[in-house]
């Protein structure tokens, strides 16, 4: 299976997003548990910080701390959370170096409505804007992180009641946000009008969960209720659970979810991922087929794809690469010279199965290129004859602004350049994009249109044309 | 690809033992990076320690540390490593709980020819009395790892010849060993002489390389020379690189190397593991066919055999359960009672995929059966209509005292059951094994025969009789 | 000498409250390294965390981390920091068990002027009034310390001067503070109008240094130039250093450190805080004479007064107790039932000295009286015939709002009770303090009046007669 | 109190050794926490790295750690320690720069005698000699410390007795050694027998206790029975307890336990620390008086030295130093250039006290130079007119082999100049050292002859006129 993409970050790739679970529950249970348990399971989509926030009769209670779940967790014990009502749990992923506990989730404050925890998945493009309005009204920032922004506007409209400030607050954000909000007895969830990042309801006996994706909701053993609509406020305290509902916009589900981002065995907005995965991988058979020995994937993403490419096509899966397990973020190059190396303690070529082979070779996307021209290099010095490249998204010729680290347009090698010339950039035979149809096509059980402005430069909102690394420059 | 059982362990797996990486070059150099590097293509092999050894001048630096390689030399930087002519690495499996620094390897030491290092891979079976008789010879001993045993035996006769030392004191040991051994200017690489462990011989520019497996020459570029022997003793110094033979014994490879230990992409003794594991995948198709609608194998060992026996049977292949690739050895269960989460979190079945479905599925080897009555529970919770196990090994009827972490007969599922109780027992449809005959065959290719002795009962080695707990009271 | 009580916190003492150390220099330096030596001279006055900012071209970077000073930047590299015109630091104590890098400081923050680096000694009175006010103009609160509510309020201020910002907050406050403000090329020094704790500035070449104590600056080998006013807000930058003043007060120096927290080597407004601990133990010696064979000091900030009362009444000086200097607040208890073995792991009678011995013991003060009534006791068991007690202090009645962890009236052991029923109680064969007046007498070089509220009740501004225990419940 | 030396070390200063506890119960109780308890007492005597053993029925459980007791204990809960009849501690300071876990003590060694324990404190002049004669025998060793090679010697002699081995390996050993030996039911504790290091005897309820110093007995509420004798073996087990001698030979207690090492609170054979150093001010007010307006003395060691002095001369008494009670090893330098900041950081003199004075300082000793050389340095910068050195111990002409880390005649300032020189190369008005003669007077009431051969160069045994840096060179 394929949804780890850790190890290929420091290649080339999109950086993983956040991750959100939730938990409310009419009795006091101990949630810390539960809710450690789905971050656990939404690992995948953040491995820089983890925090949990307990409600605790008049306050909240919380940790946060640095690396995998389990790491931020070893110096605290779960036992300190007293049995609660709400928790609401964050994995995070950031894009800069500069990672800190300081900018770590979920972000507890004290304000209008008393003490809120806010934990958050997106990117918003307007947060210098309404930073800067904040800050003419008096607000001051401590982190550089949106979801100080969201907490403040979200304070400022709240001077009669929290949900008002939330639905309020969600229509001046510009931009993609799952928000999961706590007070000492509510929990709200909130699901941007594009419907941009996932997000799903599940229940367990009579707890009401929220989860970035539902293989979480499997590893609580809870059962899956339905995903949030996009714009859909949900609230559940003692009353029982209701949904707000804001001005529906152009639906817009991230299609990355599907190629890249979610773990295999999670279904968004009814597809499942994993299915998607497998039909990307016929489609591309049937349209870019090529004379060939063996079909194969690039670990781990794009192995369903390879293996569904090669039963289409009848040329038989073999893996021509293998992956090492343990490398991660924490590896510690010995230094700068010996860093040129790296690749070769990632991936490995077989050898033994490339030897003398014309190869296709599935990999999910391109975004630089720096990796896939390793890996081409490195199966063509282990005696692949030919190495034929189909690419299980369309050309990325956009940056995004919603979450996932592309930055600018210089950057991404399908910037300006046609397929034949990326083929040669990379020293592949031949390099075939899936079309944006047929992207669609894979994805068409989804309940949900999508947003794919990487490809086709459609945004579904205006983002001023605007590189992001000069958003960034907070 | 699928070498990582690291996750497996805590529900049942066999541990995985050690990995030994070394280098002798005749100018000095930076050795201690590339024996870093060799380690972490080694990683797979033990996470619970590693440790370099290199020569300086006139004696021997070294460090160990606890973790993976890169968190045991989180705390060091590798340039405090002189340039130099030799250089040990070892990573360690432990199969006890209280793993220790102090027990960390190489072990260094200083006896008759001065300082050394010792790394090594496998078991000893007669340990408990050659160490009872260096006690009589006046020795005393600080840690209880067998390696302390061969250091101190390997100093006993080596009053006049270091070499002579080794040869004298590998003719002692009865087990599996695999040595690496350093002074500050000669390197010695030994394999038993039933080859149990694996071990092969690699150049990269003037340096000589010996590596556990084939897949850490390829991750720092060296090129395949050739595998050890059984019963070789190569040494290599400023004199160039000569080899040496033990008396030959019945060629005993462990073919759990192929079954499970090895990395996919490793080649062992002229026979490809991932070929191995193919034709498994095949043979089991032919021999024990099932009316199904889909074919699927517990990642990651499983996958590959999985595959072919799909392709051999015709029926399509499809993931029915994905793994958290974050669980791993690091995890702190919150409390005892969240501990029966466990699994879920750990794997999760694709419903998707097997709702309604009639599946086959295959997994390496069942040891005491405790996880695979999870994964089919899981399976059938999820939709599964019937699981059928193909097994990609015999059944396991016999402890190993060879260095693979199955102890006793009565914890063994397969000691006294026949298929149709062992499926009963797991809650599967059916469940068949390979055939020995049929293993073999898939390993046909290997130059060296094997040691099957937990399949038949046939220990290339009197052991006495005993349960590895016993021998373990040390 | 004498100036570290961390050790005898556990039992009944005081807390130290915090040093705050910046520097201003019109050419770019590395600053970084001046003030962790600053802070390192001042760590007496705060061991919980350490923080460092400093100015970088167009921003603020920072630093703080948990513990002594050495320890909070182990994992930092001053060199991170470049050169630069600006910077502050600040050591920091908490009276809180949930001691937190979020409450770290400096506290640094975005708001109308841009990015500010915000550093704090002292205790807000109104804090809780400045904060429901603040949360009132739409503020929101991510810590409850009273750095965050300073922070807003210069912000809230600000509009058109960060100077005038300052002005405004510094005269809402209510209590005592020492701040010092920084923004990329500006250093702000602010003495509240009371001058409750001190700060003197100092030279170093072309540097203007401030900082809580002059010890700090002797150990950068700065050059003392006079003590801040109380009121003074002076201000450091490329156009050189001007004061403003605001509105006078009464002046109330708090007295305590003299008494206690300050080091001995430092002068504080005029008066040295060794020679009123010397002339205070001549005054107690002078009026409380007793009849006895040794006289001897609480060690570390008693015994310079004992030596002097020792000099004045002729009865020659021992020690009585000795001291375990490595005893922290890094103890961990093995467990709670050997808790009460640890005032004999932290202080120890010298039989030797004390054995049949009529004793004069004096020590800094009683806050609780649980230390006093074990160090008595053991002086006993030790053999001492009698024990004296005379305290460098008066008889501590009111609670102190400011900054020191005396909370409630009831905790005081001499709130409502007389020297005899205070020596009762202790088991000592006579208890006396020293009168007010004493202690004014032996502080009378100071160039500033005190605060002694804690003994006559008299706060030098209003604090609604609240018991601090209800002011935390913030 | 004055017993921390620590913070001297990184100038110009001796070496702590090292510290041991121990304890036999007839009974099975919760030993370790206790030997946790007198380690913590004897804190002073090493700082690096601390270790506990305890019986636990049919073997030996033990902890070591890097740093102060409890931080080497941090992670390690002591509850894992089972209730048993034998423990013993260690407290090591090392005066190698690779400190490291594997030096740590007690060493666990199994050998003929089964499991056995050893903590040692001392150093032995014959171990290079020794080793290689076992290294002969075919013993391997795995470090460099002392105790490995006399684990090997007790191992080697204990065919048939562990006390007779412990006694032919005692008579074998020259140097100084003070052990102590545990086997799962036997506590055995060695004085050499020249009595260089101290050890003493307790009692607390049916428990035996030995201890470097009797203020660990104190800290754990033992009562002090008496000192060991030199050449003495006490054997503590079920049977009671009964002591051996070996051959007696020159007494030869270090005479700088009582001017540096030991606690003032510790009786030594006899002997008070604390009035040992008392009189020896005394002495040195009557041998070498100074017109003089004030005396002090250099904090911690030489400061009841000096008041003693104070009081015999008539000369007041005032602190010219203060020292940073928070400066110590952890102590880690921002850079190299900043190092020479480093005195400043951790002595400051006392400007108010010593301006305009003519000043008598006592120190305990003079190694290097290098220290007392700043110290005069800054007491002349802040404006002393005369600074007139008084040092409680006579000139150091000799090397220590004996477990005082001086090591080389080059290195000691008092090695070929007179005491006019030495005052000229440290900038002082006037330095006079006690007198051989006037040193013993002040010690004696100890029971035992004192070893001064680092001030005559009468060695008690002897050591080949080799210097100590060539020694060490193992």
């Amino acid at each position: 299976m394929n949804y780890s993409r850790t190890g290929k970050c420091p290649f080339d790739a999109m950086n993983e997003e956040c991750g959100v679970f939730g938990v409310y529950s009419p009795t006091k249970k101990d949630l810390g548990s539960m809710v450690f348990y789905g971050l656990y399971a939404l690992q995948h989509r953040g491995q820089e910080s983890a925090g949990i926030a307990v409600s605790s009769g008049d306050g909240i209670i919380y940790h946060k701390g640095m690396g995998l779940v389990p790491y931020a967790f070893s110096n605290f014990s779960l036992n300190n959370f007293p049995k609660s009502n709400v928790s609401i749990g964050h994995v995070r992923y950031s894009t800069t170096g500069s990672s800190n506990i300081l900018n770590g989730q979920p972000l507890v404050f004290t304000g209008k409505r008393g003490k809120i925890a806010l934990a958050h998945n997106g990117n918003i493009v307007n947060s210098d804007q309404l930073r800067e309005e904040l800050i003419k009204d008096g607000i001051i920032f401590q982190t550089n992180i949106d979801t100080e922004v969201i907490a403040a506007l979200i304070n400022k409209y709240s001077d009669k009641d929290l949900i008002e400030g939330v639905k309020m607050a969600a229509e001046k954000l510009i931009g993609a946000f799952t928000l999961l909000i706590m007070t000492k007895d509510v929990l709200i969830a909130v699901r941007d009008s594009y419907g941009i990042r996932p997000l799903c309801l599940g229940k367990l006996d009579d707890n009401i969960i929220v989860s970035s994706e539902t293989c979480a909701l499997d590893s609580v053993r809870a059962e899956f209720v339905r995903d949030m609509k996009p714009g859909e406020i949900l609230v559940s305290d003692k009353n029982g659970t209701v949904s707000f509902y804001m001005e529906k916009k152009r639906e817009s589900l991230c299609i990355f979810e599907h190629v890249y981002f979610a773990r295999p065995d999670s279904i968004i907005d009814g597809c499942s991922v994993y299915d998607a995965r497998q039909k990307s991988g016929r489609l591309l058979a049937k349209k870019y087929p090529v004379e060939a020995d063996i079909v194969s994937g690039v670990p781990d993403s794009a192995v369903v794809a390879a293996r569904s490419y090669a039963e289409e096509s009848g040329i038989p899966y073999v893996e021509a690469l293998t992956k090492n397990r343990y490398v991660g973020r924490t590896f510690i190059q010995p230094d700068q010279k010996s860093r040129e190396k790296y690749v070769d303690v990632k991936m490995n070529a077989l050898k033994f199965n490339v030897e003398g082979k014309r190869l296709v070779l599935l990999d999910d996307s391109i975004v630089r290129g720096t990796t896939s021209k390793k890996i081409v290099t490195m199966l063509k010095k282990a005696g692949a004859k030919e190495v034929h490249l189909r690419i299980c998204s369309p050309i990325i010729k956009h940056p995004c602004y919603f979450g996932i680290d592309m930055q600018t347009h210089d950057e991404l090698i399908g910037n300006n350049r046609t397929e034949k010339e990326i083929a040669e950039e990379l020293g592949a035979d031949s390099v075939r994009y899936m079309k944006i149809e047929d992207l669609k096509e894979a994805c068409s059980s989804s309940d949900l249109g999508f947003c794919m402005a990487c490809f086709d430069g459609k945004y579904p909102m205006p983002v001023d044309g605007k590189d992001k690394d000069k958003l960034r420059l907070k």
